[in-house]
């Protein structure tokens, strides 16, 4: 296990090249959001867009279209009943499931339409789903983000201990590409197939609803504007979004998510002089 | 009668143990919001959130659902027209009645399902609906958030001299759980069975609308995060709301409740060093 | 014509008494807001709550509801398009006719319905129907808010200089009580039977649209709250309304009619030392 | 090709004349935003507001109105299924095209409606309608603002350096009034028949969805307010728009296009001493 420092946000987060446009940082796809869970995929792409990606879309329930502009005229907005697959194809990561709540069908499709070439993001409920039907993991670059007690029912594994095996089973029953674990706990760890890194920030100002989705988004975020350094940037998201809740908890007993996306560009900048 | 000081926050609000997740910070449903009263439950969540509670649901008027999205992302939406007992029986903290107008089958149905475990804050409309329909108060944990007309009509007394035997009297019919009454006034009082106690702060600038709906959702926030600290959580509830109002009131000729709720955060964070 | 001075605002804003509650502070309804001009009573709101009324509801078309809480859940919303005559009596202050189109049945049903205690300020829309359809002025306290090509379409009078002459001979008609003309334009006047006051301050940092639909809705939050300093609550209003401009201009090219009503809390507990 | 400087903002914006009223700042007509690109429409109004335009409607797909009005009461809404043709003329300057997506229909009616004396922004969606269906340009004072795969498709050029040439054709075309291209790209560059101009700042922390949104409604209101510096007010919004981001880039890794048009008034002050 290798303890990440903030070195990984110097590595990763780079003064931006002066001849770029908004397509050279990524298209985020995030689908998710039931009329119900609606505010997850907000969350959602709060981070995505204040990490700095080029072009967000959230695919959700249209009862959530405007609640979303309401906090960010800067995503655009697709009925999650559609059919997405060319949504799907034309992003560079896909971010799904926080909220999606029991839209196994949404799932499915987008399994079937993501492509090798693009990273894909599995959160929330979409975990749940797939351990439920016992779904096989799509054949793209694949990002999963589960609390622990989501990873269980994914891995069959009951104790912490013996999620580094469970990982590699998982990870050596694909041929292509290795999928990378984001498992969510107190010291949130990140396994890659030879590997398991750990930040060690982040603290219990942190237990609120919202704050993986918030998580997810920054993944999304960053491997999307950053995919030269991957996964070297999953690890700089996961970082980032533990150190800005630790500097807003030196004066917020509960550090709320929007809070942690609002202080995303100002904190990424400290990191690319 | 005893006079509340500072010191009840810092007996209720500690620093959070390392090891905890969102579900120790309790799980608070919120009912209520006609859609001529939405604006109530809105400042019960954003009241419950930043006060640090787990995780927030909100069942409300669907046509609420939207501008409380857009306040706060962070809470979940229910329809409160569905059958409402799973999420109530998954809760630990139900308030019910801010801006719930005429909607007797919904305090009726809600004090069918809530056990005796839970917390339940009765707050606003429910209160009139419980006088106006002599309805029987469940056997659960049990809050009432009445201000002096609401208490008149509850107790049938008049005089608030009267408050602590007509308080007894409602405490005495009562078996298994002892209520907790805040009565809300100039200096707001808290009657447990064998003691009452005043707050010492606040002021007239908190004398505009939706306060009341903010106070009940910081009770609701702070009983389901200090749930080892009842009934002491309810009162430093009482007393933060008051001590928040008289710091903005400094400098704010009207101390608007969502100014209270925004300052949560930063004011709990002192306590908890 | 006598000129305002800062002096009317501490001749009118005081530190609120001890012993009151939000009914001491007024009851004001604003009706208006059609679907294309929701952004009127909007504002309307905006002023009167944050200039402290007691409770504030709005009678608009529910397309607006949801915008209306997004800013404000304070306010307490009301479909425009029911009997509003239980709503109108129970107000203290009633506003109607910004953003109301041409509703020239709400208006009429409004002066019916109003009663001769009760402050009725007329804005906006409701002076062009007003005009266009000679309706006769109910015989409550009346306060009309028009711009000068408003005036003229009310009054006949195409100069300025008359003005006075034919707010006279409108006043004049009135039997019981007497109405105040705020005419709005570079300096705004205000007109009682007897006397012409003057603001000295505000500048074309004000131009700009939405400006009087925060007037409108500050004289309602400033007469309801400030009930026995009548007519001086209205110039009060006025004068802080320009001042708050002036300061906001120092450097604000253009001062946003928003951002006069948030800066009202902390202008007002200036003027109550 | 003259390299702008800042001497461009200290001509254009000046200190408004004390006797002057909203219609002096020129009123602004935004048609655009289907409901999956609504957001677009939210920032040029944004821009257009916070830039000083004297009044603001928006026409645009029914569903934006609340988004739009719960960022901006100070705008207007109409729906973009109506004939626009009375509201096109009675503005002074109409800007359509950011997230309309295939609305051919509504490009074709503005250019109809659309008079000699009036500004005409074409943008975003607008000009690849106008490309793919070889529309022919209205005899407005016109002002195009492609990207530059935008520019070639309508130019039918693919290089950079042959712009002018291709802008010279379109301009010669126009037997009335001579047309303006703001080609956006890294240092934008705006051709008037005689010459070409270029901004000189900006920088990659704009590559983010929305950022051409904002320019185009910060040229509407630069516009509508400063008519008499034509065509320096399109330079002016220009230069200000990439000034306002060089500053926030000091502290912020993103630059997002709502945080620009917040940033106006505050900016535009500086220069109207």
């Amino acid at each position: 296990m290798k303890k990440l420092t903030e070195d990984i946000l110097y590595q990763v987060i780079k003064k931006r090249p002066e001849q770029s446009h908004k397509g050279t940082y990524g298209r985020v796809l995030i689908i998710g959001g039931t009329q119900q869970f609606g505010g997850a995929v907000i969350m959602n792409a709060l981070a995505a867009v204040n990490a700095g990606a080029g072009l967000v879309s959230v695919a959700t329930d249209p009862s959530n279209f405007t609640a979303l502009h309401a906090h960010l005229p800067e995503a655009m907005v697709i009925d999650f009943n559609d059919d997405l697959t060319d949504d799907i194809q034309h992003a560079d990561v896909v971010l799904i499931g926080s909220g999606l709540g029991n839209r196994l069908d949404i799932v499915e499709a987008t399994f079937d339409a993501i492509m090798a070439r693009q990273i894909l993001i599995v959160d929330g409920s979409a975990l749940t789903l797939v351990a439920e039907n016992k779904l096989s993991w799509p054949q793209s670059q694949l990002i999963i983000t589960p609390h622990q007690m989501e990873w269980q029912r994914l891995s069959g594994v009951t104790i912490n201990e013996q999620a580094f095996e469970a990982f590699n089973m998982l990870a050596q029953q694909r041929m292509n590409v290795q999928p990378i674990l984001v498992l969510k706990q107190h010291h949130t760890q990140i396994y890659t197939l030879n590997q398991v890194f750990e930040i060690p920030n982040g603290g219990p100002y942190q237990a609120t609803g919202g704050m993986g989705d918030t998580l997810a988004g920054m993944i999304a975020g960053f491997t999307a504007q950053f995919m030269l350094c991957f996964p070297e940037a999953i690890m700089a998201a996961v970082y980032a979004h533990s150190a800005i809740a630790d500097e807003l908890s030196k004066n917020q007993y509960v550090t709320l998510p929007t809070k942690i996306s609002a202080a995303l560009p100002e904190f990424m900048s400290r990191y690319a002089k």
